[in-house]
């Protein structure tokens, strides 16, 4: 018997950037008995949650939802879209970016990798002017897509992705623009079609705050175009058949059901709260986790204030001192997980998820379990973090919360 | 359709002294599909309940456990020991032992409700001299029974059972000693044996850490020899018949099954843990409490540090500061919930729980929740009782926690 | 850690007359976190539960609810109405009402104990006309209350209330009319009103679908008035604090809150499916599990085709064969628990439960497991009971079911 | 608010064959909280897990696990094992080896479909001999792999694993043996060490009892070999990386947590059960099911006895009725759902699961909704199948079923 849910320090405080923790009445939701997917009730389900969660990607334009993690998603979108050999333009940004480089390369597709000298690329967001000197330079259009992700997951800094999409109508360029927002979607702003996505990939266990196992294509006209003459092969992934069926609330193979479950009850939470108040929501504990890290006298991973994420931030280690050795001690004595640094940052970092459910009181509980870790791991620190952050957010009054009965 | 479980500001902290937070791990036993309650699986649960539940009293005497919420088990404690006009010794320590006190009353019996002079009988524990020197004077032995109350949920003190009990045995006096330690089980110290107790009247939803629903009597021998002449009526709870179905592991009447499945859990929780484990850690969460109150400059309720209660602390206003208002506000702005002050300390003073599954981080949420409130609320303090206490929780050592997987 | 939720043979079919199997919207709602008894969200739900529950007693009177198990009410109704030596007047229908009148015995109270003779007594209901006889004869008044069981959970057997309080009238008598239907409630048509019942007794783990832990009593004027009168200790069972505290929506003591919210759901569900459908459902259930009885030529306990219950059967066994040597059988087969029969039918009969949650193929299951099981036992079938009501059921139309999505 | 769960009717009776009824405990297994998929919980969980999955597939070598559903498996044993243009044997057993030839032509491979003649092939199984004829003439060996499905869900047929696999040998012919049992693992009988399969693909939502949303392949070093020269590309089903990473418990990308708790749980029942216990509870209960067919006078769709599925039993309809007509019926009328006929067999039949937790009784009760929905709509039967079915039960014994507490 698992007895994952027992710990003599109590609950665990899950503050990882992602999955994120999710609420109980999500939990109970995935409780409910399986059902036939091929039955009246699921459709009607099947249907609200489809029109449901295009309002989260603010889009008009089909979402597909698969029963797979997230990686899935980022094959999904680029075995739609493109063809063996196909060159695309990628930039750096951390670690996920790197990732989704390799995957293209599995795939077959040609990526081409800019982005900052050195590890600047990973205390930044994408550099637009960058992206539209190298479109204007590939006066052939041998690019067939550039992929960027909004949220660096590894970093928690976000990308302008309504700048990226004005470089490439700048520079005039027919590439179609592919976006990761894996942990950025339902925390941090985003606009599908305002923004002209062609292909945007998202999961669930992020802001969507449900356990992993769903992800998302969000695709635009232009992108479906594509994909009628894009050669890779694919089946599972294949946009078309599942288009289709959607359009009566079934999908052509077997969704998880249970998890789906979740997700209609997440939309009904997002859209009750209202997803722009959601949005601020974690615009104002990012800002207070931010405060904290800066009275601490520590670094903040992202480097740039304009693209500080409302999702994670990393906090970047003194010299000499392993992130992962606080982190561990911080587990140990707090039952409370953080995120390594992953990749290049591995060591020097660590992240702070404050995500999904996050509320004031559960941010100040994490703050004071880094802080104390942090102490107890011997690093200096200039000053309180928690008491720096309480100041942040009684100083910072919210909406009137309603509690709903 | 219920929506308790949702709010904006996410996750509700519940922080008043019970019901304390149910761990996730019995809401989920609760939801085993109810069973035959005289069938054999039953009786197999129904004995390991009983055995496991005399270990948290640390008694080898039977304990009686009723479908009822805890008000009901402190009559039964009378019911099943006194006849009408009976005459019995009380000891005002706050608020539950005047409803205590009241429902002797309404019972028909005679309490003698004696204590400290004005409000410091709220501020302290019992007074075993007292109750020495009332019985040595009681030479008709006109006493039937003395009443305390262990752990005192309205204010934060303790009381000192073990003296009581000297005290009685000084006065060689044959009174029967009823002690409701309703808040104080599993949580704080107790020994029903050791400390000559003759019934200890206990409930489920404090350190036993279940929903509400379930009361205890654990019964010594005197007390079930005082139960043949005793004439209270009493059908429901009455022991003797209760005492003999226990034997085989069923209840004479219909328990209430689904909550005997979360103390089943229960059992397994704190028992595994170690039940002088789950002492210390409260102490040490009550220490590290008590220290954010001193840092704050506010007054504790219980006024003799022998006696501090490791299951919650009062909080005592400022003069001019309405408790209830700062409760109100910490309410709407951080989704938390503290307990008011009861009786003769209503408005006066607020209570933080830290009983039952507390663990660091949630107390210093909790903290944290409470010093932001007070300052919205205008009240002025002097420090940061978060800073200190979590110097308290860095600099006391916790044993080693291993993850049970 | 607990397995009672697996056996190789599957789910448990739990048809005993209650518990009845719990749907699992109800376990899910049981598993919401704990809330403060008094904060504001309570409040809000016991305003709906109390005027919810009024309508499943069809009453507009306050009913009272108690955080305990059903017998716990039966002694509320005779402690808030009666005097110590108060005669009372009960009617022998079984098990049931045999132990309500050991109960008033024990609470000192005399009641008197008319019925039918011998074994009559337990296969038919109520005789009004005995009542009114007797209570002719009280010319002094002596009587205080007629106690009568509307649903025999001993015997499948009902009473008509609406006739006894038409005997009452008719003898021009004052007594109180107290009715236990724990059993009856929200399975079998019962009008606290409309019949004129001082004090309905009623339970959570029947008709109701919850686990068994909270109680009722609805009360009229005139058992209001009695209680001011009433002598009989009380104070866990008295009414009137409970119900000016109930005007806001709380109790005066701890009310067992996890399964107030899946009393809350149960109305839901009950209310929303219709009250008067609900009780059709059982009638049809009830009439088709009979058919089976028939056909396997076997008698039916309750003598009286007027008075069958919708709620259960009770079989009887032929000569020689020991019924609960059939139910262990069967238990230990078909993974499938059947009533036993109690007190004077203790061997003679088994009980087969068709109330709450059970539908058509629940109740084929049912049928089957008992068909299966008495063949395997030895006992000598007329015919397939599962084939006469598959029959009944075909042939009997239900209204059109909406899947409510 | 979702109101899956709750019908007038009561709780579904999901006969489907697939996704089959999840037990209890698996929905509660799923809700415990999210961790971190990196932890050392998690690391200890996936071990356990993977040691447990190789012992249902009966392999000493990797079982990879995604999280995706079933039909993602299938594409991840062609992607890994062949390049573009590969030439493939596939057998037409039904609508599921149907489907998986056409994704086979969506990924670029050539699949070669022989099988019976007509609709014959839909009621029979993979013929071995054939295969071994079509090997060899396959003198220059252009055939890559040999795809076979072990239990055809749409037909209700095993396959003979065992004999396909000499036929390979018997034609010294070196293609790989791929083999879908998604629907037979841990219902019928499989052995993929034994039978010398190469790929094995399953899902969670069959057999193993868990909702969709994870799938499998187990893989031979023979196919592990073939992966290191397969041209297509692939990166989120590639084995290598996620078998590296498996070795300490952990995948390369997200792996859907909630569901593995549930995988987790599972196992221990299967295993605690005994996995050739399960093979025979199946074997019995599709018998019983089959005996009711016949009895009602209608054909059974898998015309070999030899190789009748113990997961499901595809019911044919006489002439000039629509299975699906009969199957609305009684979903409306018993709240019960079957599987339809799919492809070929559209209208033609329909199919019962018993696959799964099913037991006795809730065979019973699926055997009673069928045998009453046939009736209504018009269906002359022979004769009682329920009736029959009881019958096969009570005359076959089980072991002797232990209640584990």
């Amino acid at each position: 018997m698992l007895k994952l849910d027992f710990h003599p320090a109590g609950r665990h405080f899950l503050n990882i950037p992602g999955p994120s923790p999710v609420p109980d009445r999500l939990l109970r939701a995935m409780s409910y008995p399986t059902i036939d997917h091929r039955g009246p009730e699921f459709g009607a389900m099947g249907l609200k949650i489809l029109s449901g969660i295009q309002k989260i990607f603010k889009t008009t334009q089909p979402v597909v939802i698969y029963p797979a993690s997230g990686t899935g998603a980022w094959e999904a979108a680029l075995a739609n879209t493109l063809s063996p050999g196909d060159h695309v333009l990628m930039f750096e940004t951390g670690h996920f970016a790197t990732l989704w480089k390799k995957m293209a390369e599995s795939l077959g597709i040609k990526p081409e990798f800019i982005g900052l000298p050195g590890y600047e690329g990973w205390r930044n967001g994408v550099r637009a002017d960058m992206i539209e000197a190298r479109l204007r330079a590939d006066t052939k259009h041998d690019i067939k897509a550039v992929c960027v992700v909004h949220n660096e997951t590894s970093t928690g800094v976000t990308s302008n992705i309504a700048a990226v999409r004005k470089a490439i109508n700048a520079a005039a360029h027919p590439a179609l623009l592919l976006v990761d927002t894996i942990s950025g979607l339902a925390s941090a702003d985003y606009r599908h079609d305002e923004w002209g996505v062609d292909v945007t990939v998202s999961g669930s266990q992020k802001g969507l705050m449900l356990p992993p196992g769903i992800s998302f294509n969000a695709v635009s006209k232009k992108a479906l175009e594509a994909s009628k003459t894009a050669k890779l092969p694919r089946a599972f992934w294949g946009w078309n058949e599942i288009i289709e069926m959607n359009k009566t609330g079934y999908w052509p193979y077997t969704p998880n059901t249970n998890l789906l479950y979740a997700l209609h009850e997440a939309l009904d939470m997002i859209l009750s709260e209202g997803l722009d108040n959601v949005f601020e929501r974690h615009q104002r504990l990012g800002a207070a986790c931010r405060t904290a890290v800066q009275a601490w006298g520590l670094e903040i991973q992202c480097a740039d204030p304009e693209v500080y994420s409302p999702v994670l931030t990393g906090v970047v280690m003194p010299d000499g001192v392993d992130a992962d050795v606080v982190r561990r001690l911080i587990y140990e004595r707090f039952n409370m997980s953080l995120g390594a640094g992953l990749g290049k940052a591995k060591g020097k970092m660590f992240r702070i998820g404050h995500l999904g459910e996050t509320s004031d009181l559960s941010l100040m509980a994490s703050l004071a379990g880094a802080e104390m870790g942090l102490k107890l791991a011997g690093v200096k620190l200039a000053g309180s973090g928690v008491v720096a952050a309480m100041e942040y957010l009684e100083s910072h009054a919210v909406p009137a919360l309603k509690i709903p009965v």
